[in-house]
């Protein structure tokens, strides 16, 4: 049922402002969304809020307005508040009208179905949550399966990864694991486990890449670690021009993913053709 | 000289403080770039900071000695502080040992010299300042010249674009203009001005991109506007393949970015082996 709330102790409004904290997502199993262009993703994709908030200030948007329905008709808890209070849930001086807590989806590692896409990506140690964010947008535009996250890396359900993904954390499975762990499950089934390197002869435009592909990228700072990039079956080289010798993760990643869908969509190696 | 200072009141310390704030860096003409990787990066592109803060707790760097060194001996300001002003300066909880704060370079845009490079990168109303930094880096390690700004942009001397551009800061030009100005400099020119939309049949692995090719990307929630699109010599398409119809700004300019030095390397079009 709606209910009207203006008081900053109300105990929703304090388990949605809490939700910007990890422990307090792990805690309820929730996590927030913002803005009614990702809420209508998460709808789009079968996903309603358990908790709606929004700002009864401007005319409510008929698309928000299906979905307050469908969350109060589904059982869920809406409130409609105050400008102020949204900017404290999410942290922004200039909120959206409207926010969402979502249950955080199962990520145990043998919930995911490596045949359902010819493409995954593997982020290891990732500590910057709008990189696990963009990662994710990215893997939702090039048909990728979902995200692998290894080790300690940033909380995925973070408000600043949810909002870098832009709706890709509810198209993407997620999977949070260990080393150990995911390479055991990898060499259960068929996947080629693909690596950057700036010590491999192999440059990324020459291979045929095979599916499923699980792309590993490593940490922002030190990259893969040595044990992990000699598991890879494959490690190739992104050529760099400047100065730099490191791309962000996330371009990376992007690069890599785009470059392995070229060599699909030609059915060879995009640089087959070069006579050497 | 190099001086010792543990209050916040200090002159030098305010000015350095103030930095994170735009009316204040263009009323000093300085930015602050932090860390003794991008302050190096920053030295062997031969540009030195007129302003050094760092902290004596730990043991000086040797390579932070040398530049503090030369900072002195060109006449610069060189305080040793503590972590927690340090902090304040650079609003990080965690702080770098050493800043600097160095002087702005011309951005006009006729002192850009196009055939300095195959590649530069254009931009239109970006906001993300993390988006701009996470763009000259890209610049940087695919051998664009610099990048140019459109219309208003945010800032690409506030700290936040400085960090992620990871050095590339110092090492691409970067010129600040409008519209109208950026079309009749280049049109005074030879360049390729290439654009990506959702409405052309174009794919972005067809063309044979000529060289200087000018990338042009638009604003992160609304694209190109329509007038600017029309302006392009060639528009292309990324294909998408989930929900999605659109990458962060950064990614789709590596993207491109790649694409483009990689049909240069293949000397044809990446994808001209396809008999279609």
């Amino acid at each position: 049922m709606s209910r009207q709330i203006t008081s900053f102790s109300n105990d929703t409004v304090k388990l949605l402002r809490s939700l910007r904290d990890k422990k307090a997502r792990r805690g309820s199993g929730l996590f927030l969304a913002e803005g009614l262009r990702i809420l209508a993703e998460a709808r789009d994709s079968g996903r309603l809020p358990e908790i709606i908030a929004y700002s009864a200030g401007n005319k409510v948007h008929p698309l928000a307005a299906r979905i307050i329905a469908e969350c109060e008709a589904a059982g869920g808890d809406v409130i409609q508040t105050s400008p102020d209070i949204l900017s404290r849930m999410s942290g922004k001086d200039n909120p959206q009208a409207i926010l969402g807590a979502y249950r955080q989806p199962d990520v145990a590692l043998g919930a995911l179905d490596r045949s359902a896409a010819p493409l995954w990506l593997v982020a290891q140690a990732l500590r910057d949550p709008g990189n696990i964010g963009t990662i994710l947008r990215t893997g939702d535009a090039t048909g990728a399966g979902g995200l692998i996250l290894i080790d300690d890396c940033a909380d995925p359900f973070s408000v600043e990864a949810v909002r870098a993904s832009m709706g890709a954390i509810f198209t993407q499975s997620i999977a949070v694991t260990r080393w150990e762990e995911f390479v055991t499950w990898l060499r259960a089934g068929p996947g080629q486990l693909v690596g950057t390197s700036l010590n491999t002869a192999h440059d990324y435009l020459e291979p045929t890449y095979q599916q499923p592909c699980f792309v590993l990228v490593g940490n922002e700072s030190h990259g893969l670690p040595a044990d992990y990039a000699a598991e890879c079956d494959l490690l190739v080289k992104m050529p760099m021009a400047g100065r730099a010798d490191s791309l962000n993760a996330a371009i990376a990643t992007a690069v890599m993913t785009f470059a392995i869908r070229a060599s699909w969509r030609n059915g060879q190696s995009a640089k087959g053709f070069v006579a050497e």
